[in-house]
């Protein structure tokens, strides 16, 4: 940078709190996160941050799985629609970012993202998408306000209860999710910002 | 109720989901949920509206667990007025409600709950502990917003680092909490609604 | 409480103001407040803080009289309904644990007051009742926006014109009566924490 | 008007309720108004709308002289800027624009009512009265938050305890009246719009 | 005044920023202020707050005739309720006073500005008109939610889409222009508030 | 895409509204565009949206150039940060994803821009630059609060005046853009994703 260039600050580390090196974990949670990494290429920094507390970290991850794993009559690309979009309401950094890139790879799209998170209306999604969000969007923003009409109007779009579980709840995990990234200021890693926009060369 | 009184309705179900037998459940969470029976007296509607979906639910407990349980210079009773502060402004009904009566036992105090879960600014609470729900009002409200001089404060008033990650990750646990009950509709048990609140004979 | 056990800070008085005896009151208040006292067996603090001023004290209680006493096609039971409701919104202490406590007596329902406190969505009520709520609550939070179409929607509920006159005046009287509480930090009585929730032995 | 020209629809009733005529009244109510008429050369609507119901006429009356009309460290021009402001603030129609004729008068300032309710930053007030109405505005808007500092503020710019009881007790009636005059779709009298705006001719 | 009269701050300037004479202004913008004077008889306070940059003012009434003037299935003085009533919603005083008064001449209507300002819908317009300024206020207040079923909404009340660009625009054109108002605190002129509210004498 | 993946819909026009070819627009329009192309290698699809109306297409631009090209105490990356700070704010996604493009080039740093738009607070930034956006979210979303105490903020973080002017007009300005392209659903080009994000080959 020159030396008239405008000053920008440095890159703040991944976390406001202490961060673990993988020696120092539990043994189950450090193989899980290598099993990751051997998948990833990379180490996400949200395992990392919130490993500073085993036990809770260990939950949190259980809790992600059993949700985003299930079988579910939403694909994993609609899941992972429900996080960005949520998360961009709670204007979380960490996981527009991270999930954004995850977005984009399973729906090979390298636009859809970033509508997702700043407006969900201009999407190119299927109406029964655009309900879906919306429904998502309340359980994040005001679900004392969810009753029966929201749900009658999603199984008119097909969505079964389960699926409705699904996304209400989805938007529930991440409400956690978003929160404790806000807490504990959580950097995404710089791989994710570029994931899934480039095609890849055949 | 005579034919002339006006008509109330009858109390809906404790979930909109399905509700599993203990029978029904795997081993380790019917033990789970026989062990809380055992000492509380009842089964809490939470553990079998969740239980609709084991490997959720057990997550959930884990993370409630060892969030809740582990030793921190909150006390028990402060854990549980962020609980109600911030089930309060989610306008959670089940956590309210149930968490009103923990907290009504943990502090002796038959009276302070509902000041809390209304407005907290109205609770016999210390400067430390106004500015603890502060805290967790932000976290649970704008947490994009939450930064150092948030931190800072609180250190002001002898939190640790440690402590302020309690207050935070109880309002981020249950701002998915207070959505999954808003989602299914969770109602509280009829129990709860007492606890606590007349003192008892000796 | 054990030495150390979180030391909580002492009750507040009953209003920041300061508060009159009986005895220096114009004749006609305490006449009014010990009937009052006489039928309840304790005086509520909403006389004693508003009687700091008694030329508005008595202006507020022959409102309130006029309102909630006169024949109307509400039951008194859904008057208070109306009250509970829309002193929850506006997080109001006085008034949700008052009225709540005289809600559970008109409508010999212990478990009532909290629901329409915290999210009358989840209230057992009849759907009339929750369109007479959701317009109360309209009135309270945006009144600016009432129109002909909202006053059509309770016409289909069965209600009339009268009706929804005392539907509107009574969310709009206690806005003034939460703004009063709120700004004289009123306390509520001791008493009504608990009445209406024990079931009567006979 | 061209027939070419937009229609505009012609002007509402005073009140979507039916309006009494004066010899219908009881005789307190029709002397009031007819005293109210001699000042001021026409009936105010709001007088003839609230009549609809004599008892809750009667005591909003009792209420609104009983505040406005006492001794106070208020000028009567700065108890009229608290109306004008939160009236705003409530958008309602017949109160801004009632009060914003009174407080002409009273402050003999032709241009001052209008930036009071469209924005009160702006209009030319001292630092006192500009802390008035950022209290007023608090007790209107979220009264839930006054606390103690609130009072203190205002202490500091002279005001006394029966000050800031004035100008919350302002705030806090007219948030009643908002909303009856919101409810009623109540109509400001033609004069008002034009009163104190024009300097007499001497 | 009195000297015990409450002490009235004076009039602040017609802006926060320098203002130029019109001697000192290019050519083009001095002959198109001067032309302006002619025809209102006084030079309106927003050409010479925005003066102070003359590029910008000179795209910005280039913006606003283009906008304004153009041809349009709005009539000139519905134009004007668009600008009043999204003025009013963002608390601009300048553009509310200003464009009130010149919404009052179009229509000769003197008291439909208030109404409109304060809260539409106690304006005597028609439907039609309500429907124009429910599309206004939310491109004003919330655009990113507008969508294709608001356009069919206005289509169904004989609005072209060209008149709904109309509508569109004018409500973004003055979100910039109340913006710059509130930044420069820009002083309406003493005529406007006048202006169109005496009947002109024959 | 395989026939059983979830179907995603087709990418939507670039505007609501008629897109002219470049053939039939007036000569300038057509080489200020044609200008724009030769330097950026496609033409912006705001040019081509917003030219449906020429005469306000070429006072928009105006605007634009005379706000953003001229010589400022900010810098050309600390205006686009302004830029993609307030149309975050507004969720409008052609401005977030244009000008994120143009932020990022002008900063060389590929991962600022999503920061900026999703939570300034986590960007990189200087305690000058965190002010200048706060103050730009302030004109942005409450424009009618901004006063002299903003100013004096500033100004401790060394903005001259007329830096201010700049700060404050760049987020009005971009509230008319951001309506306007949420109005005609403006789509951004599929070039401005990938811009900035990867760094050149030498």
């Amino acid at each position: 940078m020159s030396p008239t260039a405008p000053a920008i600050a440095a890159q703040p580390p991944i976390s406001r709190y202490p961060v673990p090196t993988l020696e120092s974990l539990p043994d189950d949670l450090r193989e899980r996160i290598l099993a990751v990494q051997a998948k990833a290429g990379f180490v996400p920094n949200v395992f990392l941050a919130l490993a500073h507390r085993p036990d809770e970290c260990r939950a949190f991850f259980d809790y992600h799985d059993a949700l985003m794993l299930r079988p579910s009559g939403l694909s994993k690309g609609e899941k992972e629609m429900i996080v960005v979009a949520t998360s961009g309401a709670n204007r979380c950094l960490y996981c527009v970012v991270a999930h954004g890139a995850i977005l984009r790879i399973y729906e090979k799209s390298p636009l859809l993202a970033d509508a997702v998170a700043i407006n969900h209306r201009k999407a190119a999604l299927t109406p029964r998408q655009h309900a879906m969000l919306d429904f998502a969007l309340k359980v994040c923003g005001d679900s004392a306000a969810v009753d029966e009409s929201d749900l009658d109007s999603l199984r008119r779009h097909g969505f079964s209860d389960e699926d409705i579980w699904d996304i209400g709840a989805i938007a529930a995990f991440f409400a956690l999710s978003n929160r404790m990234a806000n807490l504990t200021s959580m950097r995404p890693n710089d791989e994710f910002y570029l994931m899934g926009r480039v095609p890849k060369a055949k």
